[in-house]
Parts: structure tokens; C-alpha cells; sequence
């Protein structure tokens, strides 16, 4: 079974922002899927078990963006 | 001795933009430097003889962006 979490991402402008906070996000162990919505800074991450919001913010912040 | 040509280029939103700008353009053959400033849109480009100005607009496009 899987589980989404989700999040708001703020400071993304373009498709290159989108692509380096998926890049990011993705990289952190157990993370199956995710995916960014560029209009609302939706970050919807599914996983097998709960992922720390402490890597999730840790990963954003990496690409240079903000949870909001 | 070089020159350099001044362009403007529309729909840039942030660091990404001006690095896929920077990158397209640097591949035309004979471009020696391009300066690619954000907030203003302009595109330096240093070259020893003159660019085809159709050839900066085709990377300017490929990028994803247009000349104003």
C-alpha cells in the first residue's frame, strides 16, 4: 500500500523549477512518486511508508525553493 | 579584434531561463561569450565576426523563449 503526502512549494516561476524540485524530491530514500504542479506549488509525494517533512523541506530548500 | 550584439529576450522567469538562453545561444559556431541578464531580458553576445541574427533567434526559440 501507498500513501501521499502533500505540500505547497512557494517561488516557482517556470518548468526549470519544477523539474529541479521533483529532481530534488525524488532522491529522498522511499519516495515512489512525485509530482509538481507549477500554477499552485501543489508537491504531492506517494510513498510506501511516511517520509520525514524534515527531508522533504531539506530537499525543496536544495532546489532553491520555500514550503510555504 | 570582436564585437558584440544586443538582443532582448521575452518570457525569462529566473536563473533556469537565463542558463538555457546562455546554453542554446554559446552553441552557435563563432559565439565567443554571451551575457544574459534576467531582470532585463538583454542578450550580449562577443563574437569575433558577425552572428547571424536568424541564428540567434533559432537558439533563442529552441530555448523556449522569444526576442522582444
Amino acid at each position: 500500500m501507498s500513501q501521499t503526502a502533500s505540500y505547497t512549494v512557494s517561488g516557482m516561476t517556470c518548468g526549470h523549477c519544477v523539474a529541479s524540485v521533483t529532481e530534488e524530491v525524488q532522491e529522498i530514500p522511499g519516495v515512489e512518486n512525485v509530482d509538481v504542479v507549477l500554477d499552485t506549488g501543489a508537491l504531492t509525494i506517494t510513498s510506501a511508508d511516511p517520509i520525514d517533512p524534515a527531508a522533504v523541506r531539506a530537499a525543496v530548500e536544495e532546489a532553491g525553493y520555500q514550503l510555504a
